[in-house]
């Protein structure tokens, strides 16, 4: 039997303490400000959305949500950004992705001064990262160290495997491993014997997009199994990458879906922006 | 018995490739320029220098060397980079390290622009390597993929072992055997049973900066082994981080050092000071 890493419990104690900290912030006429950009009407995006802007005004952020019809040419929405950059009342600035095609997202990204990334997507942000400088870090992985932190799960000499290797997830989080002196491996849809590779994991991160993806035949018994995954199954119930009912009795620590990196990755959003009003 | 694989004969090839190249586009009135700053008087920095100053006139690049003495303070070090950044007949900058204790070396590098990096140092630089879409390499582990390409070595599906994760050879050397689909593990000095780890390594990279560190228990027989080191023994000779002699009947393939991964190093740099002149 897994103990299990409790995400929402943790990101809540985050957003408490957040919350405490903006309101002696705001003692000094400091508030805090998040803008999210959101481009046409992907209805996930709008799950994803409402749930930042609840959680920013929770906090008590100044939360603007720009809903900014798919016609918007990828011009205006430079222009857009650019102001945002310029406007000292906003601390961070996230795009939603996906954009519609017509837009090109990387142009999009670059635009944001790397200082207001508070998704930690930036090329010269994701590059003081990979140099092991970073200073606004992809929010996923960020919430899983905080997760490995707070259950006292110390990387050093340990062996972790990551399953996946997307940019904003899979690749930092790697990075994120290595700085705390794990032994890393990246591993892909074209590694072979993948649970083999797996099975030699302490740490065993999963971020491959697909639904109960790994099961017992990956995990060594005793390994922390961290499941980064948001599928949704037949039935449209929300399933992870991890087959959990089969992998949970063999893992030593597990994070359900839901209620577990979902909730730590906008708390660490929350975190970021509240750290770039301090400063 | 391991083949060798000979980086200073197909040095010698890039470098001859090079040549023409340059010659024709002097035919159009464009001469690639590359300047390196070399501050202070630090031995093996000055038989670095040379051996790129060698080089690049070989092939007809318009070289600069500035000889600088180290008292420049950061500032001046700074205006002079941004005059040949701004100067149209420079296409590659490079500033040698190490760098005297008084200027700060991530500020000088961050002040080259990006697109006359020709080191691949600069962290948008090292950025866009990590998220796929490299333009400017760090030219060691670009020239050991140059390598491996022209021995026909496919990484894809294999196994890869990185020992060492420095910004300039360890950590890139990851990603861009990542690019290729290898599966890649990281590992240093806190990695535990290293030899083991090594073993598992249809590719091993060694850049660990300790001479005769792999013995032949770190390899697979049969295994790619390219060392990066460039030691000194105790009678001054230049040894690599691997023990050749005992590793060598072991390994499929090897690097000799010195003739291996050196020379392919300032292969590459002259490469990308010429690419840059090409656009």
């Amino acid at each position: 039997m897994a103990k299990l890493i409790d995400g929402k419990k943790l990101a809540g104690e985050i957003t408490a303490q957040l919350t405490e900290e903006v309101s002696r912030m705001k003692e000094k006429g400091i508030v805090p400000g998040l803008v999210v950009l959101l481009v046409g009407d992907n209805p996930a995006s709008q799950t994803y959305v409402k749930n930042k802007e609840i959680s920013a005004k929770k906090i008590g952020i100044h939360s603007v949500v720009e809903r900014i019809p798919a016609s918007i040419t990828e011009a205006e929405l430079l222009a857009k950004i650019e102001a945002y950059n310029q406007d000292e009342t906003i601390h961070g600035i996230l795009v939603q992705l996906p954009l519609p095609k017509h837009i090109d997202a990387d142009k999009v990204l670059l635009a944001i001064h790397p200082k207001k990334d508070v998704d930690g997507f930036h090329p010269y942000n994701m590059g003081q990262l990979f140099i092991g400088s970073p200073d606004k870090i992809p929010c996923t992985p960020y919430g899983i160290m905080k997760m490995l932190e707070a259950y006292q799960i110390e990387p050093e000499g340990k062996k972790a495997v990551v399953i996946g290797r997307s940019n904003i997830v899979g690749k930092p989080m790697a990075q994120l491993l290595l700085m705390q002196n794990a032994t890393v491996t990246m591993t892909h849809s074209r590694t072979q014997d993948l649970p083999a590779v797996a099975r030699e994991a302490d740490i065993l991160v999963v971020a491959i997009g697909r639904g109960n993806f790994v099961t017992k035949e990956f995990v060594k018994p005793g390994a922390v199994v961290i499941d980064v995954g948001m599928n949704r199954d037949e039935n449209g119930k929300l399933i992870g990458d991890v087959k959990f009912d089969e992998v949970e009795p063999v893992a030593g620590f597990i994070t359900p879906v839901p209620g577990g990196v979902g909730p730590m990755t906008i708390a660490m959003l929350m975190e970021q922006t509240v750290a770039n009003a301090r400063k």
